[in-house]
């Protein structure tokens, strides 16, 4: 970590020089009775705008914590920006789904309700606060956008045309899908700009939703091998790649 | 799943046509009382050598159960030999590793005690149970082999000199170390016989062991991106991106 700060919190408030900060009450327990910190102390802030501050805690009682920001400690960046529609599944694999998408620099956490999805309901607050801890911890300077459930056909009826979207497609080599890394390479730098992953259900789409997607003039079906995936191992798997073959984990420049 | 067959199971019994496959007291009870299965039905089995098979159950008792082997459904095929060395974790994260790592085709688990590993006991037998009911899942061939865990220096004496091995280094862009997807396309075929990745636990090498790992003539640094990624994410992350780019992921053919 920066500057030798090992907490990192995010916030919505602005963070300038001097700015006090309000935290929250989950918050403010956390520094209080988990961290045992107090006032003087000091902690990271950042909201996804401003960059990463140094901020210095001013009073912390049982549920409010007031600090000052001090100075700038990173300067806000662009950050990849990778969608990540999907299905969603059972309690603690969804947890897990978003801590490490989060960690994996997802951009947008979307469940979607699709024909074989056994989940009828997602707690999209839970979902949001695995989100924001993974980032916090990750040292990302964003949280993910995490969206309301919705069907495949709204989401598909929202869905930006300029935004690529690829559709991992479990058909795999013998049903002529390329590879996820081919696919990516041959996409070139228009990939890299901005792109978003589906993911079905542990039963995978129904064979019309896959047939309705690929028709889409935006979709690109890849492959993720012949091995049978998880949803949430292939939702990784794919962000992994995603940054490593087109995102920010690329160190050439061409 | 094959022949409409949901059920796999690993053996370590020869399998050939005709051949009677006895099943230890687990897998019996797993037949019997979690999928209620019966005399005459029909099951998968594998064991990492003859392929997969039909098998038809013959008896079922408590802790016992016999099979046939009918035909074979799959023929046995040259998989990914790609290991992962790391350092262990806490329990669920431990098993989680060693279920996705299963998924994602490793052939190799082999924990490591390094400098800063906060575990100091690995159950190894729950760590192979986790990543043969995985592998039964994913419709593998083959389980991964779990070894004993050992020290680093010991892994770095055993390790063999014409496997890469592939250290995940946190010193990332910053210190000059290439993204993973470009250090696996400049290695080129020759990463993609055998390689084997290595991750440190989650405080990172001592520095002192990165110096030493890093004068290994088989070493190769890849990074895994600008943000902090847990040991478990950093795991899976580094296995799905060599799957895609050197592994058996890839659909083309240079």
């Amino acid at each position: 970590m920066k500057d030798g700060i090992e907490t990192r919190l995010y916030v919505t408030a602005p963070l300038a020089e001097g700015v006090a900060v309000e935290l929250d009450g989950g918050q403010a327990h956390y520094l209080r009775s988990v961290l045992r910190l107090g006032p003087g102390e000091a902690v990271a802030l950042f909201n996804g705008r401003d960059g990463e501050w140094l901020a210095r805690i001013d009073g912390l009682a049982k549920s409010r914590a007031t600090l000052t920001a001090e100075r700038r400690t990173r300067d806000q960046r662009p950050e990849p920006d990778l969608w990540l529609a999907f299905a969603p599944i059972k309690r603690a694999r969804i947890d897990f789904t978003a801590q490490k998408a989060a960690e994996l620099g997802v951009s947008v956490l979307w469940p979607i309700m699709t024909r074989r999805t056994m989940v009828d309901r997602v707690n999209t607050d839970r979902l949001a606060a695995n989100a924001v801890e993974a980032a916090e911890q990750s040292e990302r300077l964003t949280v993910p956008e995490v969206r309301e459930p919705t069907t495949l056909d709204r989401m598909i009826e929202q869905w930006p045309a300029d935004r690529p979207m690829l559709l991992c497609d479990e058909t795999g080599a013998a049903g002529g899908v390329p590879g996820i890394a081919e696919a990516l390479a041959a996409a070139g730098p228009a990939m890299r700009q901005r792109a978003g992953f589906v993911i079905g259900p542990e039963g995978g789409f129904a064979e019309e939703e896959l047939d309705r997607l690929r028709s889409l003039p935006f979709v690109t079906a890849v492959g993720l091998g012949p091995r049978l995936l998880r949803a949430d191992t292939a939702a990784l798997a794919a962000l992994a790649v995603w940054q490593a073959v087109a995102g920010d984990w690329r160190t050439s420049t061409d």
